[in-house]
Parts: structure tokens; sequence; C-alpha cells
């Protein structure tokens, strides 16, 4: 394990949160979780690879759907806590990031005191997970 | 307190993980924690109000910088337990989010094995908190 990973200020989980952002538009497409192997799993394959929080193992972010991030830029934030992904979201366009089959996660807005889905569904998830 | 607030999954300390990213850019400026309470008054006031977990207290983006952050959409993810504000970084042109006086808190990007600082500063911080 090399230097870089020790700069990380990992949590009390041994976890650090990232962010996944769209290179060429800017989206927030998906925030998870990494833990010292997936981060340097991620920087060494240069492809999105997460900690799952639910199933306690890695997730190389497509593996099952296809929908694999390519990782242009690892960004770090000034507390060396958080990170930050610029990501080409690969296997369908415009890019699916979210289970639900729509581009981004963050697909709902507060409007008023009621949170809507303000975002289309681009593609059956029955048909994404097979 | 409202039903929307419900909605939200709060963990364990009863805080929820929120990006601030620059409405106009696109540019991911900073991450901080809500909980219940920030996030009611964040969007009573349509400002950024965090909760500093290192002083365990309500934070109102801002108040010692002037840097406050205009809050134009709050959005949640699939899970509920991330949220995404889309703001205006007030006080600075370019918008300063960050306390080196970056205009991100994102500016140390992994080169090789390196993490190195890509972004300028913008403004001197001990010209910021007075």
């Amino acid at each position: 394990m090399t230097d870089w990973l020790d700069r990380v200020r990992w949590d009390r989980d041994g976890l650090v949160p990232v962010i996944a952002q769209e290179a060429a538009t800017g989206d927030v497409l998906m925030f998870a979780w990494m833990n010292r192997e997936a981060l340097s799993r991620t920087a060494a394959l240069r492809q999105a690879v997460y900690f799952s929080r639910s199933r306690q193992k890695l997730w190389h972010k497509g593996e099952e759907s296809g929908h694999f991030q390519d990782v242009h830029e690892i960004r770090i934030d000034c507390d060396q806590d958080v990170v930050l992904l610029k990501i080409t979201q690969r296997g369908h366009e415009p890019g699916i990031a979210c289970h639900t089959g729509r581009h981004s996660c963050f697909y709902e807005r507060l409007e008023g005191d009621h949170w809507v889905a303000v975002d289309p569904v681009l593609k059956d998830p029955e048909t994404i997970y097979r």
C-alpha cells in the first residue's frame, strides 16, 4: 500500500464517502463509500470500485449491470475525508448510474414540503439486472 | 416538523451527508453534514445551514466569512440517505466555498501516487475570517 492512501482520513468504519460526478456534464450521479482496498483498486483499474455497506464487500460498479464507471480524475477535499471522482458512465447513452434506471440517483427534488421525482427512468431496471 | 424530513434516512448519529454543487457551473464545491434541524432551517431560509461535527452545533455557512450559500434546489438520492444542494456561492466572484480560500474544497487531485493541489487560492484565508 502506498503513501497516498495513508493521507485519506478513513472514518471509524474504515470508509470514506465518495461522490461520482459525470466528467462531461458535471452532473452528480451517485454517492457511495470506499474502504482502502476499494480506493486502491479504483486508482489501479481506473474504474470505480466501491465498498457496499449493506453487503459488506467490494462492489465493482457495473459488474452486474454493465454500467461501469471509467475514472478520469480522483480528487480529495481539504480535510482529506471525502473523495470526488470525475467519471464517464458506461453502458447506456445517456449514462445510467441509478439502480432505478435513471441517469442520477438524485432524481427527487423538494417542492414545498414534498419530495417529487423529477427525472425520467431511462431504462426498465428489470432489463438492467439480469 | 413536517413529513418530508421523516423521509430522510438519518444515520446512527442523526446526520445525513450533503453535497453542495454550484448551480451555474455544476462544480462540486464542498461536502458537509446536516441534522434534522439543519435541513429544516436550510429549506426555510433557502441558505445552507450545516451541522458541524467538530463543534457539534449548527453552522450557517457564511456566518463568519460572509460566504453564504443560496439554495436553489434540495435533492435526495434513491436511498434517501444523501442530500444534494444546488447553490450559488455568495461573497466573492468566483465563489469561494473552501476555508483555504479556494473555489472548491476538492482542489487536490491524485497524480500517480501523489495528491497535488491543482486549483488556485483566490483569496488569503487570513482576510476571509476576521
